[in-house]
């Protein structure tokens, strides 16, 4: 009998699958119901193999996707039997300072997530519907959760704490979480498998470069800082969102421009970064074309992302005294050279370089034969880290 | 016939002066009148020698202080007429973007300088009364400003613009600003010559750590970034301001815990950083002392303090592409070995040693003796400087 994990990830009107076979840990499908709640059918995209198959699907809720996976599962023969499905691992985007790590879901679980929506209203209420989706379609089967945040929950106190009053900490519960987590951990224990090095033995930057963004220090294998911070607004600036600013601006702009908290918050997450610097676009591609054709707001945006995550390479380096590997992932991280390059010019006085070649060419390690450090580029793979997490804990 | 020039710094209800021989650039006389306003007569500390002296001062405005340093000075026979007083440099908190050194001040200068008040409100209308005392009382002198921000109009674009939509700054005026110019641009002028170096020739990342703190690069001389942003909020950590946290923070208090904007800023620049940390004090030197006892909060503080300077030193080495000198000045930075050797741990990667002998015995040069970067301790004297550009700009 088969052994199956499916990874999910559920949008607010989207749901992502990826079905793993076990213990092979080979991905046999994967999909994506999208335009769910919109009206009374959805639309899904999804491969088996190489191509791409596109279908319609009556139903509107993350619940009516669900029961049309399990159905379809059984109807394209990937499982002879709904009891192959030995586990679900869910991308869950806020565990709080409870959640150390991922977790098998029972109700008490389950209640906790719940009760950590305040700090991710928009993304841990819909993760909850697509795990209890499944609790309903799949009773017997075990539900586990993934957190975006645990893996940063090993940071010290002084890395994960404001300079703001100690008691907004313990009444309020304001501190830095970090975000990314999962890929964070998957692109670092790849590194290092792929180096022959435990992971343990590595001082580790990993540069997580999508439209949001984060970057990470990693010592003895766990994470000790990271720049997302209370929220995934903090940090580096990313597509739409602006990072850390003087947090003055905020209320500058309040005081003296009458903007409500609100507009404020919309402006920072929404009409920022890429978007707000160039004017041209959110999307690092659009913007390195317009670089590349000498726009003088794309070469803008692109020297102010490149300097700050250079700058925050350099943060980190001096928080981990040292430096043996530079990650790049995700979107921006696989695909740009000239970002990479950019954000590693000048590096070298702590081992930093990059081959130009080996950078143009889509090689993993990218540094130069003499550098000290490790400069590789790793495709992250959060459902596959998901599924990972979920082998571990249906086989404890 | 003597050459005196004054520096003056005017706050809320406070005016320091020191008066400087020229060309020997020797100090001669210092003073503070305090309590101005409060009542009707100010305290006035002076010293002429070694000797500090006290008196009561009739009068309650920053004009009253003005007169009476005048007839001080003559009283006290530092002058046998006014007309030896050949200029009078003012330290002015905001130059904005207008002004890019430090100028003579003419009516269309003060104009200016008015015009820059919604940038530095609680600094810039005081330091404007200071500037029209000494023209009312001694019209022929020529006044000069020395602005706080002036240094770090070097800045390249990509370092003082924020990721915000680009509107912002074209029509708010909102982009990094920085502040501490002229202590920064005196210390890495004397790390220099005490080096027998150009400065031209060095980079040097500078850490002016006082009540209020920030750290500035330098390359060629100039300043290319600095943890102080559009406010003196920004940055690292400092006595009750909080520096750079998530902004969201901002909102979130604002839309969860229903603050204004106003108690959100006064929590920010009074409540955060040493005092709200720690609950014990904004002193350094009151958590160090707490540190030594082994107060949990105050190691807690001094952890966060220590690792925010050594994050910004590593952010900004990066930025230079490698570092020569880093120096420490102003309260803390000048008198706290512990502070320097905690924010210099783990740096040898990138050259930056502490002797520990050296660090605790009021050494100028505290690296390790086979140190590639130049670590030194340099006190800073911004009344100095002040005198140092009025010099010049007077004599062109």
């Amino acid at each position: 009998m088969k052994e199956l994990i499916i990874a999910i990830n559920s949008g607010s009107s989207s749901l992502k699958f990826q079905v793993y076979e076990f213990p092979e840990e080979k991905m046999i499908a994967k999909g994506l119901f999208e335009r769910i709640g919109l009206a009374t059918s959805m639309d899904l995209t999804y491969s088996l193999d190489e191509a791409k198959n596109r279908r319609s699907v009556e139903g509107e809720t993350h619940e009516d996707a669900v029961k049309f996976l399990l159905e379809f599962l059984l109807e394209q023969k990937i499982v002879a039997d709904l009891s192959e499905i030995t586990g679900v691992g869910h991308r869950v985007a806020h565990g709080g300072e409870f959640f150390k790590g991922s977790c098998l879901v029972d109700d008490e679980a389950l209640e906790k997530i719940k009760s950590l929506a305040h700090l991710a209203p928009l993304h841990n209420p819909i993760n909850i519907m697509g795990i209890e989706a499944f609790k309903n379609n799949l009773p017997a089967c075990p539900q586990v959760a993934v957190f975006d945040t645990s893996f940063h929950q090993t940071m010290p106190e002084e890395n994960f704490l404001y300079p703001i009053p100690y008691h907004l900490y313990e009444e309020e519960g304001i501190r830095r979480f970090g975000f990314h987590g999962t890929s964070h951990q998957y692109v670092a224990a790849e590194a290092a498998k792929s180096l022959g090095k435990n992971v343990e033995d590595l001082k580790i930057i990993s540069c997580h470069l999508g439209n949001g963004g984060s970057i990470c220090a990693i010592k003895n294998g766990r994470s000790v800082i990271t720049s997302m911070g209370f929220t995934p607004l903090a940090g580096i600036m990313m597509g739409t969102r602006c990072g850390d600013i003087d947090p003055s601006i905020v209320t500058y702009l309040g005081r003296e421009k009458q903007m409500s908290f609100a507009e404020i918050e919309q402006m920072m997450n929404q009409e920022s970064g890429f978007k707000g610097v160039s004017g041209i676009s959110s999307d690092a591609r659009d913007i390195e074309e317009a670089f590349e054709q000498g726009n003088p707001k794309a070469i803008l945006a692109m020297n102010m992302f490149c300097g700050r995550v250079k700058q925050t390479i350099g943060s980190y380096a001096a928080e981990l005294g040292g430096l043996d590997v530079l990650i790049f992932t995700a979107g921006i991280g696989e695909n740009s050279p000239i970002i990479r390059q950019l954000a590693c010019e000048g590096l070298s006085f702590f081992g930093v370089t990059v081959d130009e070649q080996r950078n143009n060419s889509r090689q993993s390690m990218i540094s130069q034969e003499d550098g000290q450090v490790a400069v590789m580029v790793v495709p992250t793979n959060e459902e596959r880290m998901i599924v990972r997490e979920t082998n571990q804990l249906i086989a404890n």
